[in-house]
This record gives C-alpha cells, structure tokens and sequence, in this order.
C-alpha cells in the first residue's frame, strides 16, 4: 500500500518541527547543549511528587483513575479558582476554566475551533514554532507583526489588523520564547485596547509568567480584555512538564467549544497528573518551591549574562531577561547563525539557529537562541566561551 | 464579541457527544446507572500504583517527569515490543509502534492525518459513538456496515468497498462497544483479505480484547493484514483510564505522520503515567492483577446474565458476551427503549438507548446497552428487574 496516496490534504501543511528534530540530534550526541527548552531536571521537586501521588491515592481514591469530566479534575479546577486570580487573570470559574493536556494542546484545540483554511493569524516574529506546528494542520496563512526589544510593536499590531481580517493573535507577552522578552504594562494595555477596537481575539500564551528573577510582576493582557483573551498556562515550569497540565481561561462561549473539541481529541486530561498538581497547589507547596526554582534558575541566567559580556566579540549583542529561559542574541549583520552552530557543534556545543524561530524564511539568519535553565554555571560558562570564541574567528574570516 | 461569527467551519460538524451528555445527567442523580462504560474502580490497583508511583521516580527519576520524545516513553514502548506480540499483533518495532494519550487521541490523530473534508469512512452500527466524536471535525462522511450476531458481516463490508471509495474502516471486533459482540476467526480472516484486495486501511479499535472471560483467545485483524491495519490498544481497561496511555501500531510510513501529528497535537504523551505503565508490564504486575479485573467481571456478567433470563419478558433478546464490558438487548420491534429509559430513569436506573450508538437517525429504536462491570452483581440485579419490570408494563401498554 502507499500510505502517501491515503494521506489527508491538510498533512502538505504539516511537518516535523524543525527546532524538535535539531533537539533529537543534539541529545544523541555527547555535547553541552543550550538549545533546548527543557526545566532543569533538578528543579523538580522529585520527593514531593512521590509524597504527592500517594496523597492524591489516599484523597481522591479511585476518583484519581477512573474516567473524568473533559473540563477538568473538579479539585484542580477548584485550586485555580484561587491561584489565577493572584497571577492578575480575571474571569476565572466553571464556565471560563478548563485543563488541558499539556498548553500545546490549546494551541490544538484552539486551532481546531477558530481556524477554517485561508484564515490568517497574527504571529508575532519570531515566536514560539511549536504553534506552528499546532496551528498548520488547520490550513492557516500567517502575518507577522513585528517586535522590538520590548516585544510586540503595538503600532505594527494595529497596522496588520486595519489590512487583515485576523482570526485570532498569537502573542507571548511574558519571558518570550525564543527571545526572553517581556512586553511593558503600557503596551499591553494598547494591546488589549486594539483587541476590542478590531474585535479580534488573542492567544495569550504564558507558560514562563512565574519564573520571574528581577523587575515587577506584570498582569496578563488578559486582565485587561477578558472578552477578546485565551489566556494558556501550564504546570511544565512550575511542576514538571512531563505531566503535561495546561489550562485555560476563555470566553465562556468559546470556552465550551474548547471542551466539544477536547471531548472529540483526548476525553480529558489524565486524572492522576491532576490530582498531583491539585495537592501542589492547594498544600501551598508551589510558594514554598517556586522560589528554589527561580533561585537556581536566577543564578544561571547570572552567570550566562556576565560570561557574554565577558567573552562575546563586538557587533553582538543579547536581550536581558527579566525571567524564563531563553536570551535571545543576535550577531552582526551577515552573520550566518546556522554556520556558527554548524562549528559550534563540531567543538560540543549546541544551540538554536534563531531563523528556526520565524516562519518567515530568510529571516533572522544572524540570530540565536540560549537557553539558560538547564546548565550549570560552570558548564554554560565553557558553552559560551566556545560560543564567543567561533564567532570571533567567524567575524575574522567574514 | 460574538464568538460565534469566530468559530471555524468544521465546529458546524461538532457537537458535544450525546451519550456523554447523558452520563452526565445519569451521574449527577442518584441513581443506579448501567449506562457508563467506566471501569469497576475496584478493579485499579491502588496500592499497586502507588507502589509503581514510587518505583518510577527511584527507577526513572527526572527522566520520568520531563519532556519526552513524541514518539512515547522509551521503557514502555521497549515493554510493548514484548506484550504486544504476545497479544498477536505483529510487526511491533521502533518503526511502527507509538504511544498516544488514551486511545481516543489516536482515533483523533488518525482522523487528521487520513481524513480530508468529504472522504468517506466505513463504519459498522452500531459502533462506538466517541469515535464519530474524533472524526467529525475532519468533515468524513459516513457508510455503514450492516452487523449480526457475529458483528460486522463480510459481504456486507465488500458491499461497501465496492461502492464506495473508503478511506479507512473503523471496527471494534472484540466485545464491541456498544454490542458485547465478537468477530469470529474466519471472518476475520475475511476482513483481512478484502483490506489487502480493496487497498483500505482498518483502524482496528481493540480497548477490551485482554478481558475475555470464556471463549478462546483471537488474534486482531492486524495479524493477517499488517500493511493494512493501524492497531489501536489502551492501558484504560487493564490498569487505569485515568491514566490516558493509549499504543498505536501502524504501517511505518502511516506511524511517521501520526507522529508528526501528534507533535503538534499534545507534544507527548505524560511520562509519569507512562513510566507507572511501563514498571506494570516489565514488573509481571498485569499478568498477576488482570486475573483479579477477570473474575470480578465474569461474576458481573454472569450474574446480569442470568437475572435477565430469569425476569425479562419475552420478545427481548440479549448477546451473551465472552469479554469486555457491555451487553446489547433488542426488545420486540416496535419497542421505544428512549421511552422505556425515561421510565426507568424515574424508578432510579439508568442505561444507554441503543439509536444513540448509531449515526444514521431513526435506526436502533428498540435497542440498548447495559454495561456490567461497574455494578455489583446484588445491585446489578434489581436494576435489571426494574427494567424487565416497566418492559413488561410498557409491552403490555403497547
């Protein structure tokens, strides 16, 4: 049989995420590598999580293992009931909330509800292409709205929503990946103004918001256009993201339509993970871990910040982030980013070509992404030095 | 905003499934209900799975809680290669075996990446409703496959082939959801060679085929037409639902784009519950606790047996199943089984009207589902003296 000839029409607008195929090829060989986007594995709280799913056994019983309503396991959405509202998200009840398996199935599933093929969204560039690879199956065209050091350029927003009729926006307001950056109170508020002047919506996705190590807690976009905002997050960074625990707020007419989708793709999510991540919030074991995390994580992203200053030939430069776990770095121009890895793998240090991060091609060739969290000191330290000193000899030759 | 000028095309082809509406209802009364299709909870290993909780972070540690390869967690699919063979289905190797979260994910996959608007899809009635549920936003239409006693009819199935140009057929042939009902070894073989003659991919829905309580033990449909057959498997019945671990063997060059598909779906399936997953198999856990899950339900089954022989009024018969979890009872033509579960309901038992299994309106009337194995087999027998009880009355009315 040829399996080509049986495939669906919207499989020629899928494929492997090109930044996951880098990833696997990294991991197979031996090399420091400051290309993924994984948490440390030391920042999970290990001993707890077992200490926690006998809990959840003792608790919730059976009702930890059995089938569940697609919204959600009850007590987890309980439990944010409370937490979101502290993280400045507002609307948050039965109506609005529901858990998802993991946030890249609400980039699904909001694909699945709102993109007929043709219809277009806005992407800020570059951004996080793991939507892509969520959004394409459903035969969209994208716009690119562009950014600046303090993220999305709200001019630039509204420009492409008078020429476009966009479906929906897809921005990461806060310790943007790939970049790191985090877009100021003031645009946001201009953000959630042009929402409800064009009457469009946007997919706030906010998965780093609480690894915040300096600067002010800033409210999601969110809060400031309930109607018109999906507001994403997740457990990944603050639990482990191999439990894969998103969850969303969205109007509830849309949030319903969320939930027929869920129904259809998976049920619901799985109940044990729930009940984990339930107990985590409710036995206030986030306040009390979440600071070790942002104190392991401030501590690199440090040290990454003071090796480049140290080491990095001039014509570089790099965004410093306020949180997450990526900076973003971007090199003189004609610098060919996907070269410098090409060499900097060969001396065992990895990283991720920028021009992965845009879905625009030819774009964003002399930039990169680092990624902070998942190295010790000492050894991103070595990665960087490698790093400055091949693009020092690459700026010689150029 | 007027979310529903935003909703994209194909949410005119979804809706929330009706059965699962009904469950609801069923669930928040107080009511005995043979109508879920849940496991007995007392048939979770409890202390077992907290036992394999702790066994996997001392086992797998991190690895056990962080983003994962899409195409599933290495240890499980490594035990897979082992069971799966052992439950007849071949061709099970890195190349074809995958790991998704709980099978109706893999029904939804399969829909993306085979199903183009309009495509036609095979399907024996009744079958299982959350199937139509996965394909719908897909935009297939349907073709039935007419059914006997011995499930789907093979001429029946070339009848259809003939026909029409089928994308994929979908069948459950052990203990069928909803019917109890399975597809004999020649006809299997039958099925078999019309795949390869007609050129169609089967997706072969198997969640129950390790719960047989007499009978002889069948291969799947894939054994005799690999090349044709996406192999679909689930951890729901033999360890916990909850859990969402659902395993897909498919032609190499088909596996490849479920993965894809996946990718972007839900990036992976969760580690945690695929590592507790894997310890059960590797472990001999499941050889051990399946014979425990068996005699629970035999004696379940037996005993709904033999009280409907005993008090149901003639003019309604019923499959006696070897496996799984549900009977089919048809009652005399003519019979309303909406109306006899509108009565039964306020008498305070619940099952499935059999026409909500069907996708063809108007089909079914007289049909219905009872599901044995949640429901000790004292309380299992009033409910069904209640309902041989209004039969009669409504009968007699008629």
């Amino acid at each position: 049989m040829t399996i080509e000839a049986k495939l669906s029409e919207r499989t020629k607008y899928m494929q492997a995420n090109a930044l996951r195929e880098i990833l696997k090829v990294v991991a197979q060989e031996n090399i420091i590598s400051l290309a993924g986007g994984n948490p440390a594995p030391e920042s999970f709280p290990l001993e707890l999580i077992r200490q926690l799913s006998s809990d959840a056994l003792d608790k919730f019983g059976a009702g930890a293992l059995q089938y569940d309503k697609t919204e959600g396991f009850e007590p987890l959405r309980e439990a944010l009931f409370d937490y979101l509202p502290e993280q400045g998200v507002v609307n948050v009840n039965r109506q609005t909330l529901s858990i998802f398996s993991g946030s890249q199935s609400i980039l699904d599933i909001v694909g699945k509800v709102l993109v007929s093929p043709g219809d277009k969204i806005a992407i800020e560039a570059p951004s996080y292409v793991g939507a892509i690879s969520a959004f394409n199956p459903y035969q969209p065209t994208y716009v690119s709205v562009a950014t600046d050091d303090d993220g999305v350029i709200p001019e630039a927003l509204e420009a492409v929503l008078k020429q476009h009729t966009i479906k929906f926006v897809y921005l990461l307001p806060t310790f943007q990946n790939p970049t790191g950056r985090t877009l100021p109170l003031e645009r946001r508020k201009q953000v959630a103004a042009l929402l409800e002047n064009y009457d469009v919506l946007l997919l706030e996705d906010d998965p780093y918001n609480a690894l915040r190590y300096s600067g002010e807690t800033l409210p999601p976009i969110q809060q400031y256009a309930p109607d018109h905002v999906i507001y994403s997050g997740t457990f990944s960074k603050i639990l482990a993201p191999g439990l894969r625990i998103g969850f969303c707020v969205a109007p509830a007419a849309l949030a319903r339509w969320l939930v027929i989708a869920k129904q259809g793709s998976d049920l619901h999510t799985q109940s044990f993970g729930q009940a984990i991540a339930a107990l985590y919030l409710t036995g206030g074991y986030l306040r009390t871990h979440l600071p070790y995390i942002i104190n392991l994580y401030r501590q690199r992203r440090d040290a990454m910040l003071a090796t480049l200053e140290a080491h990095m030939p001039n014509g570089f430069q790099w965004v410093r982030p306020e949180g997450g776990m990526f900076l973003w770095m971007t090199g003189p121009i004609g610098l060919d980013a996907e070269s410098l890895y090409q060499e900097c793998i060969k001396r065992g240090v990895a990283f991720v070509p920028g021009k992965y991060c845009y879905f625009d091609a030819g774009v964003g060739l002399e930039t990169m992404r680092l990624n902070f969290t998942m190295t010790a000191p000492e050894v991103s330290t070595k990665a960087v030095q490698t790093i400055a000193t091949v693009a020092e000899q690459t700026i010689v030759k150029a």
